[in-house]
């Protein structure tokens, strides 16, 4: 099965970030195809890319970016696949340059922002929005959001603030 | 045909930005509901809409909330159809309290984030999603881009920065 | 005694700041019951929580939580007990998205809220507000108040800023 | 019946503001009363009211204060009665300063901060806190919250969006 | 004489700022040309622009966007020409989106970023840089500097904060 | 009698922000000049004046800039004369920009900040360090500190809040 | 020969950074004391020690704080003496609420703020302040600040950036 | 040959930064000579350095400071050379203090600003004005953007995300 879901990112650096992309993908059984593509460095690569992407079968971009972050917006100014944008923390102000970067899109051309350094969301929005067309990907979701509530549910107790 | 947006919002002090969103959608063909909810107000009525949107035929919801904007977490705490959340600028903070309100969800529950007042952008973004199982709102999206560049190419000249 | 006081934070991460309540509402001899409970991840959990807390005797609600932080909103959304809220510091903004989401409630629902990892503070608020019908609790408060400052008053001289 | 709030601020420019603190005690039927006092240009007034607080019968105190915004904290340094903290919108900053000179207060003295300008919000906890010695005041509450929720109950449909 | 200054802006909404680029160009004798060129709306146009633009004989782009303000970034991606960005002041955040998203560009790409809505100082750093090529040009910043000098010396006494 | 404050400002549209400094300096009997001086446009002016002010008899600065607000800390670098520096609310950050230039100089050369548009807290606190020297100014500002508490003191009650 | 500066701060954990005001003032030869003074947990001991300032010869305070930060202005509230504020770097906000709280004082009662652990500013500026009245300190700033010129004039060369 | 960039920089902390400076320029082959310069601390040698540059045969100067960042604004004041300044990360506020400070100059005299700790595109920006009147710089810009693509292009497949 060919991949659904384009995962992109700007520098090797985004790679302990990007990685909770792949594991979150990975346990919901969805294919993706994986790049390096700077929005600024390798510009005509990132162009080809999004331009491309909807003919190679690519339903949803997830672009993880730092600092000025324009790679999601820059994807989605050549496609309109569904663009996921993560704000990586990097540098001196943390990521809050990269979520401005990514979230303050000008009208007519949409990115969906996650929080900072919100990998799994984004791998997460990513199989709701295949969901729309693929109901086992769907019927997945329904079964992670109980398993995740239970988990929780298990945790209770005074103990939990006395341990050490 | 039955609506495939649910458009929520929390008070009507929002009705100026969420109006875009309905312009938008029915620029586009697209089919929608319209709701103000309240996550903290009404909060029965969010979690019963949240639970019942994807048996009513609700195939993305889009939340626009100001302030602590809680709605579109609270939508997504209680759904897997893909939420879309609008930052309403509102408040002495002009926004920037929503944005990271409904930005930065822990991981588990994704919202896809817009810009701060970013209806267009949300509704374009519904399109998006929409489009990977409709493939006439995807034709739209393609003439609406090239309107839309055209539009900005056809602008050029000295003369812009010199009328009065 | 039963617990007059609900301990209630999203995370296992929040712990050691959570932590900082229990002590301090042991050393003021108040009782209180402790969850992990998430807004998101188990809403259902969230809401049964402030629904049942006035009925199980719970007289005040401490929330701590970080990132967007909706558990102290979504507490308040649903009883009238006092819901103090903790932003607890967490991911790249280091807890100022907490603060914002906690506090920025929107008219018609209050939470208290405290400063950043203000554990010990919000332990504190709880007891001066069950001060009010309890007078043991206010003598408590007053003794620990006289306390402090005398141990502040201890300490003085030029020394203190020559000592390595 | 003698005042069971006490609420306080700092300059005639916050009256507009403090004026909803009124409003809404008048229709919770809480007894009130108000004083303009200036933690730093009428310090020892703003010390003598604190400390004889509660002996007058005050039960809670709300303090609302823009910029440097003291007031809250210095009355919450002389009384154990709980004080709540209103950021007023003020000067260059918008209440940013002032939510953050309230909220983060130092540990041993707390104060119960509300959003900026939440002069509602900071009588409504006012009267959830004096509801744990007074049920009427809770029955009120609980009323409240019903018809808060009703009434947005009411309002719904795609003429919201399209009404102008 | 050809342009020597290509000026770019993203949208119609920037031409009160952008003026004062073309009137201090105009005042400094240097030719220039100006286009409207969204990064994410036209890109085509806006990469087609920047490939070029050394060849048409371009020396420095002046590029000014507001919000996520990606089009000077773009266009240096695809020019080693020097870039001159200016953030416009838009939307709820004032600018400070579009200076942290022109400013923060990752190592290897820069652009020359000036203040908020600081077109003039861009058209002065423009004639900065061609005067390292154009003598001319550089006696007239000398000629420019020295005015601004005595216009600010002639202004002095107290009467000046008496007057009404 | 001979100026002892220097008042300096960068530009026209500082002086209704600096009249507030010279109606203070005024009601306190406290002879000062007034200078439109540039850190930047006029930086000879700015260094001349900074390093004969203690010649000439001024015994403390008071300087206002907005934005970059360098004229401070200018003056700083070139006397020992304390300088007192005023951040002026303009542009686009509302004189954040200007409170953090002026207030965060490096080890060495301290400049006493005030808030931003704080022109009568800088005349007040140029009066506080005159009155060192000058026991009559000591006197009068003790004064000052009387009536301020008693105008505040003068005004209480509940019809505070109610009237219109 | 008695103390002319009084150098206050709220915690012990203040004393690395107040430390330098100490070492400071001790090269410059100038009298000083020190006591951990909370305005929030040692208030009648802040108010105390502000009121008394003045007649046991104390000619400036230097008060440092962190969080809320408070005491500079406590101590201005209660003395003409002019009062000196560090905002010290402590909590999740790294001393920005420091530095808001300490800077953005009302009309009327004024203090000196230094930038974000600005210690050796704050003892220079004490210093400078004093100069007015005392000769022998004006020579040794100007000495100071001759040694700090010489010191940087004599670092230059590539080697600097070529040094590992 | 000699130096056609000025590099300076107030503080042997800013070495690590500016040492980025250093090596980017030596590998465009670029002359350049480095000084510690502080606009406030030596500010007759920083005067002297700008007002000689050009006849120095300096063709751009790159300057770096932290905090209030000043130096490259006073640098402007003195010369019509085109000024690139780095805002160095350093104090409480990591940067966006100088950021600020550097950025937000005011109209006349301006500052090409690059990112934080953006010591790389400093020098690249350099590069690229100096590659206006030399056309061998010219061609190295354009051979290093051609390495610079190549390298990120052959950095592919999901494997990326999987390596440890």
């Amino acid at each position: 099965m060919s991949a659904k879901v384009g995962v992109v990112f700007g520098s090797e650096t985004d790679i302990p970030v990007m990685r909770q992309v792949a594991e979150t993908l990975d346990s919901m059984g969805v294919e993706y195809e994986a790049n390096i593509i700077s929005a600024h460095r390798s510009p005509a690569l990132a162009i080809e890319y999004a331009r491309t992407a909807q003919d190679r079968g690519i339903e949803v971009i997830i672009a993880g970016a730092g600092l000025a972050a324009h790679l999601p917006g820059t994807m989605a100014a050549w496609t309109t696949v569904p663009v996921i944008g993560i704000p990586v923390k990097a540098g001196a102000l943390s990521g809050l340059d990269a979520l401005l970067s990514i979230a303050q899109m000008p009208p007519g051309v949409p990115v969906a922002t996650v929080g900072i350094d919100g990998a799994k969301n984004a791998a997460l929005l990513a199989c709701e929005i295949l969901a729309l067309k693929y109901p086992e990907i769907a019927s997945r979701l329904a079964e992670m959001r109980r398993t995740q509530a239970e988990k929780i549910g298990a945790r209770r107790g005074i103990d939990l603030l006395k341990e050490k």
